[in-house]
């Protein structure tokens, strides 16, 4: 289909109007990104700078940088360093994959090779050590003390999610109360922080802030949940690694917590025998499906992410638009409604 | 010796000053750590808190502090805050060792498991990663945007000298300007930021700033080529670590680089081949050993420690010292002195 063709088809993308706006901003983050590091790296190691780009400029959505943008422009700021200061949420983002692939002995990462399996261990840590830092002085820097303690303490509760998700590991009776604490701190809590920090950048009153506050934190979780879906349903191809990974950490999910609740007596142990077995058995992963898929699992679960979902959009319409942040304030719920579609 | 003997003993310790003078500023800010992890861990997994404890409470020398709390002094500031600010730093300290032992894969430090060796790669990456973030987050929240600068570009140096310490490993042709550069990356960047900081946050004026900084440059080179010597010289039984594992991972030091640049065309050959080879024997280190005696390495690049650490000293008393900080400064000059004696 040309662009020219009107969009009435069945096949039209939904997000049209969403991919067309974000890319011109998508491009001023890269732009701002790339002109940052070669300022920063200036003088430089050429590994670090080769490691560092290797990373960031990896296919990634840029979520998080485009949240930050476009909350500001909801309250009513967008000049030039809006993108650098988006920029900074990247560098956190990637760092923390960076280690995470370390932890997880990853190999691949968006159909890449990890910078671990790529650069090795003293690379991986040190490179996520130099975009750690470099986004704490660039939120520092640009969006004041503020944003820095939203930042830090964001941070903090992510490192304190990892420890609660290992202390949950293949364990049977984890509750739903605790996944949802679990994907708060590590995914909710730091999308929210890009969504303050883009209020607070703009100067939002209270209740702005706190409105996007909530809307980053219930995306976040949805988010999250789809990562958690995309684990189990994603396609290889498109996600770029293979299914069933939380299964083999003994990562307890959402999908297995819905089907635990649900199944009956003798199929809820089959699934706990699963989960304390041998669980690096293709065949052990392919039973635990079926139970989930027996009690609506998968289903469940996705109707959790919409809901979270609605509740973000409702946030959103609820506040306070500043004049010119009409748009942004539409995108940022059109961005909510996407997330749920992502594939990859 | 009791305490109420006359201490002209010539066993008497030269740093009894020192000591006593530090001992309540390092306690309190042992408070000040204690308090600040039991707010910031409320709440937290009890892994994460049990990790960060184990790796703070180590027996550390807290001269990071030091530095931090005894600049601000001698620009006239104290105050309970400035015992916050400087655990910071041993925050930061801390998150790099840990992170330098998965590195390393070291087994002991100071005579104790190292954090990777008692808890695993998953709790030693992101129990660094949670310090980082609390330093940053305790250095721009009490010494404000423009101490977070120094502290930033800090420790992306840091990283950067790691990266240039990889590029030189087992490099026979690496020169001694190319060895200043990795220490003052490495650790001479991030001594002056703690000097630096103290100075800010006393809002001392440029000129201070500048001495303190560069008093903490030289000193922090001092400690580094001290480091480098007990590295060969170390007694086990202090150090907590057995000597030569710089050698052993190819890394060219000071001891090593002047030997070199002094021996017959023959024996830097030998010396060439030892680093070159197989570099587990013990009798390869022993035969390198023999020959940074045989040129004057250790006690060349001693003298190079006590130099910088006399650079240090001239430059504290040619500064202009608030009416207050007298005794700070004086302190300062001693703590450059103590640094060369230290044994571990």
């Amino acid at each position: 289909m040309s662009a020219t063709e009107p969009s009435n088809s069945v096949q039209a993308d939904p997000f049209a109007e969403l991919h067309s706006a974000v890319a011109s901003a998508v491009a001023r983050v890269e732009a701002a990104i790339r002109a940052d590091l070669e300022h920063a790296l200036d003088q430089c190691d050429p590994l670090l700078s080769e490691v560092v780009h290797y990373a960031l400029f990896n296919g990634g959505k840029r979520i998080r940088p485009l949240l930050t943008i476009l909350c500001s422009r909801g309250c009513g700021r967008d000049d030039d360093n809006l993108y650098l200061l988006a920029g900074a949420f990247e560098y956190l983002h990637v760092a923390t994959l960076i280690h995470d692939d370390i932890i997880d002995r990853a190999d691949q990462r968006r159909g890449k090779a990890t910078v671990i399996a790529h650069y090795g261990i003293t690379a991986a840590i040190l490179a996520g050590d130099w975009l750690h830092a470099r986004s704490m002085y660039l939120v520092g820097k640009m969006a004041g003390s503020d944003s820095l303690d939203v930042f830090c303490h964001a941070t903090q509760s992510m490192v304190n999610g990892e420890f609660e998700q290992l202390r949950q590991i293949a364990n049977v009776h984890a509750s739903e109360q605790q996944y949802f604490k679990i994907i708060r701190q590590k995914t909710g809590n730091l999308i929210a922080s890009t969504c303050a920090i883009g209020a607070l950048y703009a100067g939002a009153d209270p209740q702005q802030q706190h409105a996007l506050s909530t809307y980053g934190s219930h995306i976040g979780e949805a988010f999250q949940i789809v990562d958690d879906l995309l684990d189990f349903q994603g396609n290889t191809a498109q996600t770029g690694k293979q299914v069933g990974n939380d299964f083999a950490e003994g990562k307890i999910t959402l999908p297995l917590l819905y089907a635990l609740a649900h199944a009956t007596p003798e199929d809820k142990q089959i699934m706990e025998d699963l989960i304390q077995g041998d669980r690096t058995q293709r065949s052990a992963y392919q039973d635990l499906v079926a139970n989930i898929e027996r009690y609506d699992g998968f289903s469940r679960a996705a109707h959790t992410a919409r809901q979270l979902v609605s509740q973000a959009i409702e946030t959103i319409k609820t506040m306070t638009v500043h004049e010119n942040g009409g748009q942004a304030l539409h995108l940022l719920q059109m961005l909510a409604a996407y997330l749920l579609t992502r594939k990859k």
